[in-house]
């Protein structure tokens, strides 16, 4: 046979599952999009179609849905490592299990006036909004011996009006670019980081709160760094992280620098500097697109370069 | 020649326009997405191609960059007065226009820990994350004499995970559905209201505080409506708006019954039943999708039919 | 009460209704997009929640999937006068059904080579490639007594690589575009027309002929009109549909001009001119929205303005 | 230091690069989307956000325009070496470069009747409908020494209306699916594949027919495999490509099984069997996501499993 199969994997993609916990009058929502991808002795169903060994996607899916009422949901990642778990332990030939989770938040509704019945968020217990800004992310590996649990993030929009420069750039032929002082820095993060937690043996992390200070380490710098590339501000929040939290190893960014250019308004009589306060055209395409892995020393990097690549 | 012209107009569409305003160290942002629509004597390009009365789509795209340094925006309902004031009292051939403005909303990142130097979200001057939430929507028409203002929203995304029911309706030959006294009600609101201000000689109305309001009274009556059916909520929102503002004469909404279902788990030994917190699937399509205008009693409606129904 | 319910209509939208018909080993495939809009005696619905003259939207979608199998879906158009009449007829509390339909179009897999068993399309029975071209429209009103019957088409994206000019406008303060005698017109085309059958009295369209007819008028108006104006392009497409097809009354189209920017390249030593061939930069946003209703002279404009203007 | 710097890279993305070729009267597009990634010396930008090694991303967009009128575009493929090529090999801080490219096709609006004055494909020289089946896909890295070229193409969706069957699977606790002898097989391809061309050298494929036929036999493959499983067809497919196209050594499928769910409609009095033309409900979410690697035998798989794996 003059060809062979390589990789593959099959599973039943973006199940959302959504589970209701009631404490007393007080509800709580995780609102997850789970994907499943299960690898193993998996030859005769791609060379002759035979489907013995092949557990049904939809099975995968029904799995799902299953566990979130059985287990519960803690976190994404703790209702991942089940799933993995019992996709690999159950069936002899699922070698692998990949779940990749999105997980969006939902907040309660709050305000109070003269004409409503209510004060604050804490007595509104199952009304909510969705709070629309990042997703979340989550992707749980598990081949029968170790775990491999990434968490991070996409879509989180941030920028800063003001400290952030770009100059002393290679110039050639085709360099029009002018340099520039003061400028809008924008970008939409995309990021994935690497716990090492890896097996039951080892203290597992809180997930809940990882991801919270994940998120503010990653916010912080943002702020606090005067950014002379986008490049620079990106390692800046990768350090970050890896320095304030010890669970996690790896961190890798892809962030697209959102072009604000500052107009020239000379023609209509107006000047548009940036320290008067400016107007920006906003622009979609095309994009810089800065990607980078940030490491914790001595430690090699998982996260693939096309993960976050998209 | 047997085919005439019937109602037309052009102009530029999805001008990102960003203006930032600094107050010291303090920055301000304004984020919008403004189309224009011009109407007039225009016969002429669609019949042989004269653009003799023809102001083009670049140069409104120009006026709006221009407008928003040149008069700032204080809030897209008034920079879009301002706008469509231009393009109809500045030209004799242009006798109507219509500007559609999106906002995006922006937060102060916020936040501190120990290793971080700021404290709060007072401090922080000119860092932003995008809030994400819902998009605000505002359309000004003017025709040389009168202005008619819209304002809305679109895709704030709310749910009741209890406190809704379904039952009583009619049942024919194709009706499978079982009634349901404990069901999650959510949606994706779009909707616009009518302000009754038209002309200079009305006291304007607050833009920014009277969206606040609209919103918070739609948020409360989702919150504070035992529901029947969404129909029912709608029309509660409705009112609730327009008997607490008096600028609002008329609300229509176009809101999607984003469908929970609650999964039948007793082949896998489980139940799930809503009272001890259930699991869902979140459908995508089809959905339910109901629309409706409310209106103060004695006005008239002017919100179209098709402006909400996408 | 001091508001009062205007318009309102309901019903389950996004219906993916698919039939595949077989005629012998030859199969054939309608792929719909099918939203339900009904409107009636529903006061109490939205007063009090109480759903005795509602029609769940469960039971309109399980309508679309009974009557597809029930009587085939020859058109859409005849699969929504069905739709429609049904809800109207059958049921007293419902007084105005509307059915709108996206379909999306199928194309034979064809070919052949010599390591392969079979020679063209027309042997290929039952695979089938997504034409991926235009999605086509239709929606269906019916009150009990008259239908109205649109069709129409979106997303057709066309480009004329010359032949295109845009001079002569209006200068104004705010005017820095040059004047262009040789550009590139490219516009994404949505429109709708609207046939004049209305009863069963009247001999009724070839659905399916008509659309390809009306199809085939606009790519050849697109075609053969040497534009000053993409304005002028729309009224020779609408033109030339009402003047060419008996059926139809008014057309209405929405064409976004997609901007194609000749670059200036002199920086680089090259020259960039579109007689010699051109290099282009096709921008997304903004991009000028050309809207226009053409009429058959003596009928009355019904599409509504905002119908098209998405 | 405690962190460091991985895996990084910069660019612009997303370029839209149209180019037209006159040849008289005849015109020609090509319509891409191109996107640079450049990575080499650039620990400086990162770490303390000096950019004395940095290529500005909008020099790479400069650069895509400039070389598109320089060197034309016979190919995406030939085009990608030329631009990554240019960045390695003029600049010492700059070790690799990827090009990644999406082309969309055009087609020249054909047709003709007694109203119109042209006859056919042929003769309409200069205007062109988007095709709008797939998007095709080219990717080109060069690090000095070697190039690697993937081609290929993603959105292709195909349907089997029969010959698919799905049954003898592993059934467990969480199985629900029934098995089915004959149900619809249908997806929406995604696929990269490798050609074994990396340097000058060797004789270089002509991308361009070498494009066409491997979609072909893709197509062929899967009109004419009987398929037990989705995974059965990919391995088909695959197969089939490095069967009959000596320059391809690996190609890597993402595949959605986009589910027709067959509706029961004995509720309603309908029967619904597959075998006389039946009724299905065109599912979103969730769907199977089945991929594959197939590598020619002894050749090393170097696709990425993430980068079909969106």
């Amino acid at each position: 046979m003059p060809t062979i199969l390589g990789q593959n994997q099959y599973g039943k993609a973006e199940n959302r599952v959504v589970k209701i916990t009631r404490h007393g009058d007080t509800h709580h929502i995780k609102d997850l999009n789970v994907s499943v991808a299960l690898s193993g002795d998996l030859d005769d169903v791609h060379y002759n179609g035979s489907n013995a060994n092949c557990l049904p996607t939809d099975t995968t899916k029904n799995t799902c849905f299953a566990f979130a009422k059985e287990y519960g949901i803690e976190s994404a990642e703790q209702y991942g490592i089940h799933l993995a778990r019992h996709f690999v332990d159950s069936r002899p030939s699922i070698h692998r299990a990949r779940i990749r989770i999105e997980e969006y938040a939902w907040e309660r509704i709050a305000g109070s006036d003269g004409n409503s019945r209510f004060i604050g968020a804490d007595e509104v217990k199952h009304s909510f909004v969705r709070k629309g800004q990042e997703t979340r992310l989550a992707q749980i590996t598990y081949d029968g011996e170790k775990f491999e649990v990434l968490s991070g993030l996409k879509d989180l929009t941030v920028m800063n009006s003001t400290n952030s420069e770009f100059w002393g750039y290679i110039k050639d032929k085709y360099t029009t670019l002018r340099e520039d002082y003061d400028r809008i820095l924008a970008t939409s993060l995309s990021t994935w980081w690497r716990h090492n937690w890896t097996c039951d043996e080892q203290r597992m992390p809180q997930w809940e709160k990882s991801y919270e200070q994940a998120k503010k380490h990653i916010l912080h710098a943002f702020v606090e760094t005067y950014s002379l590339s986008l490049q620079q501000t990106l390692y800046q929040m990768g350090s970050r992280v890896i320095n304030n939290r010890s669970e996690i190893d790896e961190i890798r960014f892809s962030a697209p620098n959102k072009h604000h250019f500052r107009l020239d308004l000379s023609a209509f009589g107006l000047e548009n500097e940036a320290k008067d306060g400016a107007v920006y055209y906003a622009a979609d395409r095309p994009y810089g697109l800065i990607e980078a892995t940030i490491l914790r020393d001595g430690c090699e990097p998982h996260i693939p370069v096309d993960m976050t690549n998209l």
